[in-house]
């Protein structure tokens, strides 16, 4: 059954047009087919076209495009729990990793996880996300470092779109971490499992775009630039996690690759930016482990903002570096650990998070545009930055939709 | 209808008494009577008494006693989402005042509410602190700062305890602030408007603590002994805001009046844990106003532990300086920008937080406590604090009873 047409009434709306500050619609009206949205605009102007609609009276709330994490690692075994305390209780990080701890500790339990173990695991976390608001999310592989385990995950992560009402969008991340077997031999890693779990997971359908992360702890950029070679040869889409702990050049490298987006971004220097900008490629900002990690070096925000790079906000949700499983919470920390506005906030959930996945069907309320929409008990959509730990939420309408059950 | 006697088994049982970390029982069971619990141990050391009575599984999760969330400001009108989004956006804090930003704002919004605008407000508040096992809760007065609001804040704060399965514990904090008409006479304030609202909310039987805020910016210490005077006079204890922004000797004053708690802290000094130590006086440590004001002196938790200061865990919700909605958020941010371990955490809203409530009955899971669990789909208390923005809450039990509707 397709949705029928609709008008949704009595709103405010955030539509994150360019017409005003959160393209913002006071008394707003959303007319809505089965192809998606047809119409927005001021309640006393809806055309006679769309006027016979059935209304739904959204009770004078606020409306924005439903939200989007675009960089999430929700898909793994086992947590972390254990090393957070040890750490706490004053263990160096030698004895956590004598005690098994660091991303090896995922990896193990990642890899003795069955497809339903990973499932099971992972539907809470994207539950969370759904109650948000949240109906599209990024989901990485990078935590099976072997062939199999990386099919897996990424399996996993289509299979949580069938199950929930929320599309999943998925990253093949083998160039995570050199697994230990493979320690100072990181292109015989790529040789041997990387580029052809890749190529087994594309030739499955599994994989919409190719990330990696280029860190000094992890692959340097020409042993990215061979991930990306062969992800450009197969036609998928790249992005990387660049400039976190130090400046690699990565960002700028992914944007010669015109990545959808380089990621964390710490470090990024001024060519950087220039390199994104010209590229088109976005910045997805991740306060969750900076916040995590107690870092100190904010991300080049003003840099960004003036050389007109679109700025995505994500959770990074991930068992080790950032364990928080709230976009929401996310929007708070870009603005009071970034400064951030709660304007850039939103739009880093909405309509630059679907740039950074490559999406031009959602993130704004706009005729043309998908017809999902997050419906808050809030009166300004600052609100939602503005409290943390705290979930406004009152419904989502999905494809025009309203009172589809979420879980 | 009393609850009957209740066998809960199949759990794991973080007691908060001393025999182990956490008082963890691993495969524990609690036999409850409707006078509260009457025995607590091992599955296989069940004692004959009460080894018939009715079995309800708890499925191999985790059980708590039920959070106590002991600073909150969560009865007031209005929010300051706009005061944060013009700071984001650059405006300085005179801009902000003069746009009408600051207390004045929140003491304006509350003045003008009804005590029923202000339940209205307060339930979303209450409803997702009680949604994280949180069944005992302390809300301040404050933004009123005339008779008539302070008494209405407190009204409301009652009324909250018969509206929801939660135990509210009043404190009249009418030396929050000095009223704009009251500036540079704070004396007058008090005798002309805290201490007679103060009476006459105690004759009203609204207040179960006395609170202040000691601060440069508040009252000075000889101020807030005259409100603790007339505290001392109507027998109520007394707890007091000290060493948030400096230190003024505040706390070392509260031990002096055998204050129940000094909360804040940041800039305590030793002598000043010392005189808590001998007073009992319960640290009440607020991470969430640190996070949201950029503080960068945390409060000495190492002198702290040094001591023998028992410390307590709390949000601060307030609409001002921390807009958290969240206890368990405060456990990470406690752990993570103060180095609290996940225990400490733990403790700090279970047997201290109800220390600082004055409060012998919970806390723990003890014979002769309450039988007021939190039941998390956890296995391990130290995820409790290690994950931020997810509530793995799965069930509340109140005085044994289990299935109770939360809202
Ligand atoms: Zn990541
Ligand atoms: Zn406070």
């Amino acid at each position: 059954m397709r949705q029928p047409n609709a008008l949704f009434v009595n709103c405010r709306a955030a539509t994150l047009t360019d017409d005003a500050p959160y393209g913002l619609i006071e008394d707003a009206a959303i007319a809505v087919t089965p192809d998606g949205i047809l119409w927005t605009g001021k309640a006393d102007e809806i055309p006679a076209a769309v006027a016979h609609y059935p209304r739904h009276d959204l009770g004078g709330r606020l409306v924005t495009p439903a939200l989007i994490d675009c960089h999430t690692h929700l898909v793994h075994g086992g947590n972390r729990a254990n090393e957070f305390e040890m750490r706490l209780n004053g263990a160096s990080y030698e004895e956590v990793a004598r005690a098994g701890g660091g991303i090896v500790s995922t990896v193990r339990a990642t890899r003795a996880a069955s497809e339903e173990d990973l499932i099971a695991a992972a539907l809470p976390r994207i539950d969370a996300l759904i109650a948000e608001g949240v109906l599209t999310v990024e989901i990485k592989s990078g935590y099976g470092l072997d062939i199999d385990t990386e099919l897996r995950m990424l399996r996993a992560a289509r299979r949580l779109a069938a199950l929930r009402p929320v599309e999943v969008h998925t990253s093949f991340l083998g160039a995570h971490a050199i697994p230990p077997d493979y320690k100072g031999r990181a292109d015989a890693y790529l040789d041997e499992v990387c580029l052809p779990a890749l190529k087994a997971a594309h030739a499955e359908g599994l994989v919409d775009a190719v990330d990696g992360f280029c860190e000094g702890i992890a692959f340097a950029p020409q042993e990215i630039a061979r991930v990306f070679d062969a992800a450009r040869a197969l036609g998928l889409p790249v992005k990387l996690h660049a400039e976190q702990l130090s400046n690699l050049g990565g960002a700028a490298m992914a944007a010669g690759y015109g990545a959808l987006s380089a990621d964390h971004l710490e470090y990024l220097d001024e060519a950087g930016v220039n390199a994104m900008a010209e590229a088109g490629t976005v910045a997805v900002i991740l306060p969750g482990a900076f916040y995590a990690l107690r870092e100190t070096k904010v991300p080049p925000i003003d840099l960004l903002r003036k050389h007109g790079v679109p700025m995505a906000v994500a959770t990074d949700l991930n068992p080790g570096s950032s364990p928080m499983n709230s976009l929401l919470l996310a929007m708070n920390m870009a603005c009071t650990l970034f400064r951030m506005t709660p304007e850039e906030a939103l739009a880093g959930t909405t309509c630059n998070a679907a740039k950074a996945l490559g999406l031009s069907d959602r993130g704004r309320i706009a005729p043309g545009l998908r017809a999902d929409f997050a419906v808050w008990n809030a009166e300004h959509p600052a609100e939602l930055s503005y409290r943390f730990g705290f979930n406004p939420l009152h419904q989502c309408i999905i494809g025009g939709w309203i009172d589809i059950p979420l879980a």
